[in-house]
């Protein structure tokens, strides 16, 4: 076993902490990578505030890795000591049902393994992500991270990213397509520089009239303030796609109304509570389409990666050491972060 | 002018009652027909009573219209008096937008011109629909309708046909693919009859165990009782699409989760309060669709009654004499239809 060192939390009410833990030897197919950088997700916190009523403890999180390989078995075929490697949401899944062999693997219908708190097939114990000095993947489940960007900023990519550019890739945004992201968050400046990436009219809806000007910074052509009712009508009709990645509860029929006909509104949050019963009119009448999206399988995610690296895109961050993190949560729900929390993890290295 | 007769409601309160009116005289481009039969719908039910706050009386409602050509305009090219023809819920539209030039006028930019209760085009005054002994209008809102069929069974293709058929078209239903019909209506029992005839797998949900032996008559493949969760449980994430034709508010979660991943739930019923939020974990974990329809273009609706004709089919119906339409908007109203009233036109000669 392969003694690790970490933060975890404890309880749904501890603050998150130092901890010693064992992984996996790697086997013949999987991957040690040491862990430069770990992106903070929103997901880590309900996890570790359990949430979502799932949390086994103590919970590990992290699932927006990236890192350079360590060690290989001897079947491994695609990384090599000294590569760089990148691990997002999931670290297996069964491989056999439909949804696996298609490669969507985030759909697997007998469950995918994630990369925390999910039971791990090698060991039958739970799984530990990211917020940690090392971590042993099956290399099916580890993504190839290219050496021309940014690393800190490539870790958001692998859920932040994904999240964002699945939906705008399987909906086919395209040039001239004017398309709407609902949002400047973590998930939100990433579908702004995808569908900008795109060549999407890009339009963002904010709350905050102050972020206009990082909005058009980040690539936005447009930037609508979704409280002021004129400036939203101005719209109307008007989008071919809204990723909205708003996940507290809110009118959706402010947006649906701005979609064109056979337009779509993709939501990526789950709201804590539902949201306002949608609007079926504003669907039947212009045959709209209210859709969900779930980050992205792995060939889909490489593919996001490549994307990345030839289009120089990374997410904007905010690099703070891993004592920093509980701070980190509390700034992350006032959303204090532009835009996405990033984990030096030599930082880790000044512990114990 | 021309004098017509019909039924017409004079108050969201009146009974419908015998009314006499004028139509325009057939002008170069347009089709004089007399009415044979014409289907009574559950729009013409909300639009009597003014539950959609937008009648303008006196109301003649009715818009699955059969009947015979009478008088042709000069300019009229596709159809020569004594021909059979139908009238559906548009008689024009702007025709110069980008949905009327893609043939799907139903969703007119400038609004489409319905068949009753909607501003006619050329004379300013309200439309007057199909319960009544004859029409005037424009060719190309005319619909060619085979001898081959029993026409009073046509009627209902015009609305109810139309509305089940067109989301079945648009989603690609095809042999093979696992496709729920909610509800056995008007709309219902069309969308079983379509589904089948396309090929597909059809499973139709009722609340009326009672209506079981009629749906396997209709065409369904097997029928589940939707109170019976077990039932309903046996279908989970296994529907490639399905047609809710229920207007009601009700559950949607207990349809979106029977669908497979990348399945669809069309609504093509505007509920008069709002269904119960529907959850949005079942859309984003399946990437599962919400959307809606609205009847069809006037190309495809030319389409789907050609279909009927080379399939054989018609819409069930219980044909009545005008003088009965009051009794049967009380009937509907507890759903004791099979499946469809239609009205004899014949029977409005009995008056005056």
């Amino acid at each position: 076993m392969i003694k690790t060192v970490g933060y975890a939390a404890q309880s749904a009410t501890a603050p998150l902490g130092l901890f010693s833990f064992e992984r996996r030897e790697p086997g013949a197919q999987d991957v040690q990578i040491e862990i430069l950088y770990c992106g903070v997700c929103h997901s880590d916190l309900h996890t570790v505030r359990n949430e979502w009523k799932n949390t086994t403890y103590p919970v590990v999180p992290g699932h927006e890795i990236v890192g350079r390989v360590t060690k290989v078995g001897n079947e491994v075929k695609t990384f090599q000591v000294g590569d760089l490697a990148g691990v997002g949401c999931m670290v297996d899944s069964c491989r056999t049902c439909p949804s696996c062999r298609e490669g969507v693997e985030q759909f697997c219908e007998n469950g995918s393994i994630f990369t925390y708190n999910s039971p791990e097939k090698q060991t039958g114990k739970t799984t530990y992500g990211g917020y940690s000095n090392q971590i042993v993947v099956d290399e099916n489940y580890v993504l190839r991270v290219s050496d021309k960007l940014e690393l800190a900023g490539v870790a958001p990519l692998l859920c932040a990213g994904i999240t964002t550019y699945s939906p705008l890739r399987h909906w086919q945004v395209k040039k001239g397509d004017k398309v709407g992201i609902v949002g400047l968050g973590g998930l939100g400046h990433m579908g702004v520089k995808f569908a900008h990436a795109f060549g999407a009219h890009t339009v963002l809806f904010t709350t905050s009239a102050d972020k206009k000007e990082d909005a058009l910074r980040l690539g936005a052509d447009e930037v609508v303030v979704s409280k002021n009712e004129e400036e939203m009508k101005q719209h109307l009709n008007s989008f071919n796609f809204i990723l909205n990645t708003v996940a507290a509860p809110h009118n959706l029929d402010a947006y649906t109304e701005l979609l064109k006909r056979d337009g779509i509104m993709c939501l990526v949050g789950v709201p804590g509570t539902p949201h306002p019963s949608p609007s079926i009119e504003n669907l039947i009448f212009k045959r709209r389409q209210l859709v969900g999206s779930l980050i992205g399988g792995i060939k889909e995610t490489q593919e996001m990666l490549d994307f990345c690296a030839e289009h120089n895109i990374v997410s904007d961050i905010e690099l703070i050491p891993i004592q920093k993190i509980n701070e980190a949560y509390e700034r992350m729900l006032k959303s204090d972060v532009k835009y996405r929390f990033v984990l030096d993890m030599e930082s880790l290295k000044q512990e114990g």
